[in-house]
């Protein structure tokens, strides 16, 4: 993970020309997923990876792990029976998360979570705004005037597309061939706007215009602020939607931001992030 | 209701200076909501105003309907003991709704609805769609360029800061004093602006920059367009948090077209909204 | 759909041996969710069906159907050009239905809807009240008494195992082999319970226990009555989990429910139950 | 907290004759409420209790405490100006903490949350689970059979109607006064049932009835077991409507358990419960 150290302790991925995404808290785990799953039927985690399962040799049932003893003279036994058992192997909890989620039992993954702070521009967030299902604060103009800090694409992504050509990412009908020298010409044009907005908005704080009414020459392109909380459900569905492994046709920027989220999710869920990103069948 | 009819035969309240919202549809209606309720009962729905109710003067109880009769020489009776039936009232279901409202029995809200059409500038929308509990569907400038048409204030506007003045409606700290002029002076500046973003969007799109991209000058005064939908119960809520008589302290411009919600609601629901209306103990 | 009508004028479907869904209401259409859908683009409800698209022979362009002319002598021409034009068609908007569909573009499915009276028994409705985006009104016991109506399932419907013999839907691990005679006598225990739970309900409520602690002895195969709401997305949720056709590891009685619900939805919002029905590629 | 230890080294509060509640896990603070809320205005969190507020006795303003600096001779000054700075006080963030609850400024409290594990007679969790914005996982009959363990109560709570007599909570119309040998008779009686139903429950498994059909007899006195998780906002609406502060006419077998979720929730967001205590205006 690209990750920079500030003075909060916490790590902020930083993305696009101004903007980051910082971790601030996950709660659950991949285990947790399991405990709340087995409440069905009262079993609890049983654990990862390989399990050792128990056989007795004459009753050629499985013996709990309590009851086994290792035998004199080498080899094992259980009580009740006194007879050799064998030890096997089968699939530890990680084969049930990959059910639970082939099978659409949604509810146990509510029980973990994750909030973030993002800085991105008013444009990303007016994508991430429709995942109705995350709880949000955000930097108000209303309250203090937002800093003049504006997404300039680069040259590249401009040229590119976003790297996958669908029509929302291409040009306009009967645009003409965007070409290196008119995307650089294109982006002066942009820093202009974006100078003027802000000389205006400015003018409008100094001469008494209410805050929330001098805010209005304010570009899509200006950067805000929130704080985002929403359960792991919740985080996949918006990863399903917005990752580019997931859904390559959503908008560039907003995809470098939720495969950011992805990371996040595959540091501290990553049983659970592994089969999301297998897929359903 | 300000209203005025266009081709689709739909009524649309025009808001602000190029704004508007439109009634696509309702469903329920008070009495669903009675009738809603009264699952718990099994009772169902009695009726509004003063209910009659019939009382035998012998029995001293109260007689359903179906089986009180027109006596012979002016009286009345009832089955089963033909003795004299008094006529006497009681409140209808107004009470029940009161009741459901002031003690937060919210269930039977979520059986009535509605649908609108709403054009209003970003900045509303981007107050509105913190209701998580609506659908959305908005003009997207990824499919589609956004018409050049954005917000300006009226000069009495930015002077009276809607009308409220809680500390986000005022001037920034340390701002002079708004004066006519500097009113004047600043909108003329915003006029600027927005016809120097939309030279510049416009460019974006014909030299071929991607359409999600060249939206980036777009300012938040510029008018968009989407359909909202929820149940009654929420939009109450939005009403709550948005309407002038509710909270005040709302910006003016998102009041505006809460206001009109809000006659829409007493329109087609016009006993939840008084209740409404009249608030919580 | 098997149906009968009640003195309400409204349809009821009989299920199980006591209990019923009834239609209330429903919401929206199949052009409303188009309508919402092309928010994003501006244009608006197009037609189903094959539409017809006129080119002009010379321009080699798509005409508005409103410029085009029938020209003497039996061709016909269009307004600016006078040339031929040929017509063709191209698909509807059931086009657009099914790409929303298995796009996963979720919301405009949310501007239709349905209201329903369902009676079922206890352990049906537990099952239903996991679908968390309805909103529900139910019979109370704290209320009023519930009848001593109870579900008696079927011999057949004991030894078939409602048709998908899943784990759950089988019998306990060491159980014996179900027999007819097995089955026979277990219903006439199970109808003696019902009939003792209910004696000693009754006698609660008769020597003066609190209504909502008489209930305790009421099993989970007692019918209860509600009303549930929902808009399209989440009832296409609900049929997902719970319908023959999605799910036949739901348990058969919710099944016979959801069936139900989906007939009412196909009978309604017939081109989008078609595109759910045939699911997602 | 009245509370035992159990061998998971978790604390279960025990409540009712079987039931309990136990902790899980909690995320977010207090803290975390204020440091989201203060998003808009970019602040972040500035302490609780009184604030030290630095003044220069000549700027006469407020000085960042960074810039304070003790002086030679016992003063203090502030770099810049190195006149004599006074010491004064502000309230803390609990302020503010009050403002966002009185203000229904709720976004924020959903930036904590709480997991509980609960075993209550199915009852009570038929009145929890109408709290849709929580998670559930539950045991289910399905996968493996319910133990027989049910809810009897006290004489005492019989006969005192939960503490609050509400129509509910009190008996049927026309019924007889309860008297405490009454009371103990039906306690009697539903024992017996509770034992019938058992015992066809068993036989049914026995024979190999599926177990889903199975259970039809079990009561809703029956105990269960669930997970619920939630974010605080969520978890303070549901205190408001079942804790007996709040609202005592809820049932009183469910208020012991949201009284044991408030006690909780005071444990681990003290203020934000105090401030939840007080109620809005």
């Amino acid at each position: 993970m690209r990750a920079t150290q500030d003075g909060r302790s916490a790590v902020r991925v930083p993305l696009l020309d101004h903007g980051y995404i910082e971790l601030i808290e996950t709660w659950g785990s991949d285990q947790r997923i399991i405990e709340s799953a087995r409440m069905s039927t009262g079993k609890g985690f049983l654990g990862w990876g390989l399990l050792a399962v128990y056989i007795c040799r004459r009753c050629n049932k499985e013996i709990p792990k309590e009851e086994v003893y290792e035998a004199e003279g080498g080899g094992s036994g259980h009580t009740g029976c006194w007879s050799i058992v064998d030890v096997n192997s089968k699939p530890g909890d990680e084969k049930l998360l990959r059910y639970l989620w082939e099978n659409q039992h949604a509810t146990p993954f509510e029980f973990g979570g994750m909030v973030v702070e993002v800085k991105a521009p008013i444009m990303v967030f007016r994508e991430w705004h429709r995942h109705r299902s995350q709880g949000f604060n955000e930097a108000s103009a209303r309250y203090a005037p937002l800093p003049d800090e504006n997404y300039v694409p680069a040259v590249e992504r401009c040229m590119a597309g976003g790297g996958h050509l669908t029509k929302q990412a291409t040009a306009a009908s009967g645009a003409q061939a965007l070409t290196e020298p008119d995307a650089l010409a294109w982006l002066a044009e942009l820093a202009d706007v974006y100078e003027h907005a802000e000389r205006v908005y400015q003018s409008g704080l100094r001469r008494g215009v209410p805050k929330e009414l001098a805010r209005l020459p304010v570009p899509v392109g200006r950067y805000s602020k929130m704080r985002a909380t929403t359960n792991l459900r919740m985080w996949l569905a918006f990863a399903t939607l917005r990752t580019t492994a997931k859904n390559p046709a959503a908008q560039w920027e907003i995809r470098q931001y939720a495969d950011a989220v992805g990371e996040l999710l595959a540091e501290h869920f990553p049983r659970t992030y592994a089969v999301f990103a297998e897929g359903r069948k």
